[in-house]
């Protein structure tokens, strides 16, 4: 009989399993209350009562108000709300954004092209940090939005959000946009104060980053943040989109009033509680999980760099999320190795869960410098994992690649 | 101490209560099966089965094939994805829809009115059903979509869409659409095959309908058709829409390749295999709960229409679903006798859930004659629905609507 096989989930970068008590609390919403909470009968009041108290969890949470959340069915979402929305209710303009970010802000970002907005993809250094400079040299008189991630999916460093929040808001100061002529927008922007004018909305996708750093919007200086449940043991299926009160943006569906006209469609009440409580559990473990996670990552890092020839470490080594490694092996086919790992039980990624590379190279190991010759796999660390995985993933990692070196000398 | 109210739904229109044995299944997958189901390693794999089981039973209850099942996050995104995403794909043209869809048809189609689409909105007759000859008669030449719902979410009316496609089948044929030119729209149209350029698309908005009706798409004659889980005993915060191989549609949301390309983000594995099992369940029982609520609801006609004055039935009284009553009372005000029966714990709705009527009567109850002297409650009858919730409920209407009439003689 074949000895079970031991496994080892080294991936929660693509997906975190859903804290029990997560799922309880679904179920038993699920179960009990029913009602429609657009309905306003007994049925339909209980059921918006459970939905407006998931909502204010969550603005307690970022420290905002209960009506600049805004629920929706996916990280993905969160971001076409933010991205598509912003722009398009303003009709026209000029974006900012890297050329790392999620392919969900990416081909947003592409769809706009083709809508006629004009974007810059600002391209980050080689360790994969965004230079806060070149994305305000990047802005132009009509720029109207900026979208920078929080932390980034693949390699998992952390860009300066904050840093970059502070310097636009002196832009209106500087030189920076001489040209702007409020009344050329004037019809757009009418909803917007005119001081407002002349600052872009500033947009941050925070799903890689709520598990393990602050998210409060307004510490940030950002206008708009995305969050989801599939990164930290929330439901799948649900996310939400912090939009700054003051923000107008337009759907991405239409029809009934949910979500302040935002995201019309019947809500799953108990998916909202789930998101709630996942991020009230994540708010109150992030420090000490940070902390343990990263001892263990560190370790990793050393081990795999010490003991693997021609191995290396993408992304800058110190300003990253404490739960992600990414290392390249040269002559190494990181998809193959990805495979093998999977035989022997355990669970890494090349690149995102969300973009099927045709090239073999991602777009964010290709921005920061590497090329097919190099081979990668991302490593996630999450809540069950043990320095007895990491063992137990490293010897394997060393007995395997040897096997698939191609040029070994 | 006060006596604890009965409490009696009858808004199965608006929500279901999910099945127990879909709450349990939704639990076990969401607890069981947590990896991304875009991951290639031993975790995504067992969930990415888990969706495509789900797709192929929805497949399998729709006898079509199971690439044309696209899961979404609620039926009004299916229907959004359907409307908006058939007309961007082609980029201009004239659709054609009735005056009593759902906000969702309705607002999508008022936002493709503003990307520089044409709409005719065909007016339904006196009973609800709106005439398949003037739905024919509203083709035009660049007319490339129609979208006209199986059952009405307010009235309960059952549209011929069954003979709409079939009379759209000849249309080419005939003289209606004699300046066509395929060559104007050779770029937009160069995924479709030259013969179906005479065809508009055809969609069917079934969320109303799944419990009731029969659903197949090939048996209907349509290309697009939108479900939900909200409504026959499934999780909400999923929904599919059928799409028939050969047609294109422009997404609504932008990212990872997920759904064949057409709706980006992490997928809910479990919500999906839900929804599945909910319309595996409702397509078992839709016979027998059909007949048997249709008694019911019967009874509950003739009683309400011979017990109350200045009574009457709206929409037409045979070819509507078999849950469905709908009444208007003289000198009533709908809202208020809304509220008045929840607090003796009876649920019923005035217009849909998803609409907020502003004029205190919904564009249905309008577009069918309706006007704001005569208030007006849907009734929706379901699993739970028994002859004694019907007997409660139509006394307690017969005393409470004795006190709301404004104008007695």
């Amino acid at each position: 009989m074949p000895k079970k096989i031991k496994k080892v989930y080294l991936d929660y970068a693509a997906a975190t399993p859903v804290a029990p008590e997560v799922v309880s609390l679904v179920s038993k919403i699920s179960t009990e209350f029913f009602g429609n909470p657009s309905s306003v009968h007994l049925f339909g009041l209980k059921a918006k009562e459970i939905l407006e108290e998931a909502r204010r969890k969550i603005a307690g949470e970022l420290s905002v108000k209960s009506n600049e959340i805004i629920f929706t069915g996916s990280g993905t979402e969160s971001v076409n709300l933010a991205v598509l929305g912003a722009a398009r209710f303003l009709k026209r303009g000029h974006i900012v954004t890297t050329n790392i970010e999620h392919m969900s802000v990416l081909r947003a970002c592409r769809q706009l092209e083709r809508e006629g907005f004009k974007v810059t993809y600002v391209a980050v250094e080689k360790n994969g940090i965004v230079d806060p400079q070149k994305i305000i040299q990047a802005v132009r008189p009509d720029t109207i939005l900026i979208s920078v991630q929080h932390a980034n999916n693949e390699v998992g460093t952390v860009q300066p959000v904050k840093e970059i929040a502070g310097k636009l808001k002196t832009i209106d100061k500087s030189a920076a946009r001489p040209t702007l002529d409020p009344r050329l927008f004037a019809r757009e922007f009418s909803s917007r104060r005119v001081a407002d004018l002349f600052v872009p909305l500033f947009h941050t996708d925070a799903c890689q980053a709520a598990g393990f750093l602050p998210i409060q919007p307004h510490n940030l200086g950002v206008d708009l943040l995305s969050l989801n449940g599939a990164k930290i043991y929330g439901p799948k299926g649900v996310a939400c989109l912090y939009k700054k009160a003051s923000v107008d943006l337009e759907p991405l569906i239409y029809g009934g009033s949910q979500e302040f006209g935002l995201r019309a469609g019947t809500e799953n009440i108990a998916l909202a509680a789930g998101l709630a409580l996942a991020l009230e559990i994540a708010g109150r473990k992030r420090k000490t999980e940070s902390a343990r996670l990263k001892g263990l990552r560190d370790w990793l890092i050393q081990e795999v760099l010490a003991k693997i020839p021609n191995s290396k470490l993408n992304g800058d080594a110190k300003n990253r999320l404490p739960n992600n490694a990414n290392f390249s092996f040269k002559g190494v086919d990181g998809e193959m190795l990805m495979l093998v790992l999977s035989q022997k039980g355990v669970a890494v990624s090349t690149g995102s869960a969300c973009t099927t590379s045709e090239t073999g190279v991602s777009h964010v190991i290709k921005a920061i410098g590497g090329n097919r010759k190099w081979g990668n796999i991302r490593i996630s660390l999450g809540k069950e994992t043990t320095k007895k995985d990491l063992d137990y993933f490293s010897e394997t990692l060393k007995k395997e690649i040897k096997k698939l070196v191609v040029s070994p000398h």
